[in-house]
């Protein structure tokens, strides 16, 4: 079984001394009394939670899934205990706004909580994570009176919430969902129709389930643009806030997948339900999108969590695990072999994991950093730069971190040889959980679409130059520092190429849209190395100051700088591979003979 | 649930239009009856029988798994029964040399047996392969009364056979194993203690089981110099053939497992079973190490199979999954959506599923084209250079192989969205059996340090030598031709720069011998993509002559070369990153940070 405990040291790493959160939250009014001690309080205790309660969950929530009798679902043992006491702890309420019942901390500090008890186990994770999608649906888009009847529960965490949009033969394409809503005489809709891959979609954990469902008016136009957004509660809610009866929603079957075997998967059937209009006729999909960044950067934390679980127990049995001799000659020659750790091939993968993990807290925090901005911020300038940028690093941090998560749990399983394979390590769980997150949420390819098909050729380049001007200024206070050198050249080098290709790309797709897909998804991975580059930069910077004064620390800053170059070694180099086939074109994959199979085009 | 047909088209592609097979079988005096007719037989026999009996349970092991009670197993329902219409068939037998009661068929033909059964069922065709190994140790090592004993029934089939390697502690370290065996006074010899990931150790499939065990003999040297092998029935052998008494060998338990789930990979307890050396003593490894070749091209195989059988479900998914428009406009605006297959992102990943499969069906035939040689050539110099050969491509085959054939088996499910990781469509358990062959038959590690370190570092660069002539005279020979020169131009300069980085790291490694495992697994996905290159640009120009002569399947043909074009432009500028990161050095991994937590050196 894996083990896992906090990195807490390297959250504080990033949070604090990377990316100066504590100087911002203090900067700003109503986080004034969000300090390091209470951010280290919060944290710590998160913490205790994640590695005592939730982290020996995830072995048994993989062997016992959740079962389905008659639509009732059981989660697995220990599940329902650990959510009560998740919000008698108060968690779910952490980033929600104070006006709607939440404790108003930042999203920045809420993610910390999401990175630990995701890493923890991401399956029981997804109970309160699905919550925050129905959470900002009704408090962006609700009424009064929604907010009333649902917020409160929902923040408190006593009801959980879902988002009921894929249908069988609609995934990545929404514009094709068939749920129907028919008006009633007393406002609300009948929902019709069946959902499916709805995680979290019903479960034991919660006396009521807030569904938020995608679904078509009658005569609404086809497509995306004829999509509304329904709130179908699975009890009824009286207008006194009191429950009310059961509603016609109900849980089919439980799904059989690949991993995250303890979240309850689920079809969902609306027979006749009782739903309410959540915003405007027909903006339904628009509505989704307001808080789409916040949904996405909760899933990139899952590529985080899954590197970081791998890297963590590799680290451990490296250690521990005796076979061979180094070949420069026996390390410890009193012990039968060397620890496998001794292998400069094991090292290799083991920093691989190491800068992944990493880099994804690094680039996660920076991110959610511009949600914090975009709460609190009274400059309109600020506003628009921080929005332009999260629309950016958002899809960015998504697949990539979710790729490379899942490279880096592919590379733990391997540091165990034959044992990774055999499901006493917890190493093959973590790879199977982690084949979910490139999938859901937007696949790798749709993100990739909506970086370089809509945020970057969409607005002239303006975010990427936003982006370029903010590592441009680094490497410009660094020109005089000697040491950084090895980092500060390529990267200025790799910004500049960044925006050539780009503006390459953009030029062909004048020609021929086709060729915007058939380079976004190495286009994707090539910016997510390059904003690595930045980020690996910024933390040698960091630590080689902290080195300079002797700190008593100085393993973890040594350890820190030769990660980084670890990183511009052997990792960045993937970009003189992308580099070309991301301007290899369409017309290499225009053709390949399956024509004939029985495609046959209009 | 995957669907299996055999590619027997690109089979003969290879086998005949690349390799030129069937015209070496006719230059054979011992295979003159191996007619292009009776290869075809054979082929189209053995794809009705994996189409039809072995693809449909390939489901059915995966839910099912195999069952252990007080060391009785029992394999899914249908494998015993698939099992016998393999023997009743002869299959078992047909590569075996026909002094040994083999039916003397080429190994090349034998593999293609492996490819198919393996592509429609991997844990059901490890029951026949595992017999292989013990095949060929009783068969090369025994002595006339042990091949009487054990040969015949083992060749039949009526009696399978595993290889007892791996025990908890030593799994790449096999120097480390302590199985003891005591000589008695008759000649035998008693062997105690447990072994582990024994594949196929205990079944229901066959009435005897032939254990080949490495154990140490008293007094032995310790490590690698101290192991001897042994023939561990499973029932004794009367020495008149008949079956005897049940051994002292008992499977413990069945291991819970990631995939693979249909095979019986147990705990074997030796409890003073009866075991017969074969072979000298302290010669066991060495023994091994002679049919490793043999062995390691078998396991290969289940990175073809795993690419394949992702790339033919992908490739129907695709066609027949409407979401979403081209953004060149729509391609079938008479349905509601366009099949997946027009956007080029699903292209990208189609193609490099085709690209990796056939790519790997190339290596393998051309592979096992060099063990045909070793078998039937009288030229000591040809077989010395089809051994040296052998030494180069195999560790390559096998690491390069299973890596990307999983790397195709993540894409064929990513092909699918989020329903590739529901179990049901099949393409989830194609990555978890997947994930088993880059561990076992020594992991990507050994691989790579077998092939740098001690194919290629010890023998003075004899093999890259001779393989590098082998791609120069193809390169001479295409000086002219206009057509090739984007695949020719390429080749010729990776083939250079291979050779100079190997000097490169040769001249580190005499100053530090760590430099070797620090480069290795690089280095060795390097080769793999350098020697799909030469493949690929071979495929290319028979491709193009076939076309000169305007064929009836201009289309498969067509194909091909674009294949071979979508391999050059978008995964071969990989070796642009390895070239890089494999001359990175041993510096920039031995120092992470990880000393200072409890790694003590002496």
């Amino acid at each position: 079984m894996t083990e896992y405990k906090a990195p807490l040291r390297d959250m504080h790493f990033v949070r604090d001394e990377l990316l100066g959160l504590n100087g911002y939250y203090q900067s700003v009014t109503d986080w004034h009394e969000v300090t390091p001690d209470l951010t280290t309080a919060i944290l710590d205790e998160c913490a205790k939670f994640c590695e005592n309660v939730l982290a020996p969950l995830n072995r048994v929530g993989d062997i016992e899934s959740c079962q389905c009798q008659d639509g009732v679902v059981t989660t697995p043992t220990g599940f329902k205990q650990a959510y009560q006491q998740y919000i008698d702890g108060g968690w779910p309420s952490l980033d929600v706004a104070e006006q709607h019942g939440g404790q108003g901390l930042p999203h920045s500090l809420g993610f910390a909580v999401t990175e630990m008890t995701g890493t923890a186990n991401w399956s029981w994770q997804m109970y309160p994570g699905l919550s925050k999608g129905a959470i900002n649906t009704v408090l962006i888009h609700g009424t009064d009176k929604q907010k009333e009847l649902y917020l409160t529960k929902l923040v408190e965490g006593t009801w959980t919430g879902t988002m009921c949009l894929t249908e069988g033969h609609s995934g990545s394409d929404l514009g094709l969902l068939r749920c129907k809503a028919e008006p009633t005489a007393d406002g609300s809709y009948t929902i019709s129709g069946t959902k499916i891959f709805i995680s979290s979609g019903e479960h034991d954990m919660a006396e009521n389930i807030v569904h938020i469902v995608l679904a078509r008016l009658p005569g609404a136009p086809a497509g995306t643009r004829g999509i509304s957004l329904f709130i179908v509660p699975k009890f009824c809610v009286n207008d006194d806030g009191s429950m009310g009866e059961r509603n016609a929603v109900l849980c089919g079957a439980l799904e059989q997948k690949m991993g995250i075997h303890g979240n309850a998967t689920c079809v969902m059937n609306f027979d006749g339900a009782k739903g309410y209009l959540i915003g405007e006729p027909n903006r339904g999909l628009h509505c989704m999108f307001t808080f789409m960044n916040t949904a996405r950067i909760g899933i990139a934390i899952q590529g985080l969590s899954h590197a970081e679980l791998a890297y963590q127990n590799a680290l451990t049995y490296a250690k521990e695990r005796l076979q061979m001799r180094a070949l420069s000659g026996a390390k410890l020659p009193g012990k039968p072999a060397d620890p496998i750790i001794v292998h400069p091939d094991v090292r290799r993968m083991l920093l691989t994991q190491k800068a992944f993990a990493e880099g994804a807290r690094m680039l996660i925090y920076w991110t959610s950093s511009y949600l914090d901005i975009m709460t609190a911020t009274t400059s309109d300038t600020e506003r628009e730069e921080a929005d332009k940028l999260l629309g950016l690093l958002t899809p960015i941090a998504k697949a990539f971190i979710t790729e490379t998560g899942m490279e880096a749990a592919n590379l733990g399983m391997q540091c165990f040889g034959g044992h990774g394979y055999i499901a006493e390590s917890g190493m093959e769980q973590n790879v199977r959980d982690a084949h979910i997150a490139t999938l859901y949420e937007g696949t790798t390819g749709i993100q990739a679409m909506d970086l370089l098909g809509r945020k970057i050729l969409q607005d002239q380049g303006e975010s990427l130059q936003i982006l370029a001007k903010i590592a441009g200024q680094f490497c410009v206070e660094q020109s005089d520092n000697e040491a950084m050198k090895e980092f500060v050249e390529p990267l200025e080098s790799l910004m500049k190429e960044w925006g050539g290709i780009t503006m390459q790309i953009g030029k062909a797709a004048f020609s021929n849209p086709d060729e915007i897909n058939a380079a976004c998804v190495d286009y994707l991975m090539y910016a997510g190395y390059v904003i690595y580059a930045y980020l690996w930069a910024k933390a040698a910077f960091v630590a080689q100051t902290a080195l300079s004064s002797a700190p008593a620390e100085e393993g973890f800053y040594t350890a820190k700088i030769q990660t980084a170059r670890f990183y511009y070694q052997r990792i960045l180099p993937r970009t003189r591979c992308l580099v070309q086939t991301m301007t290899a074109g369409v017309e290499g994959l225009t053709n390949s003979g399956w024509d004939e199979f029985d495609l046959q085009y209009a």
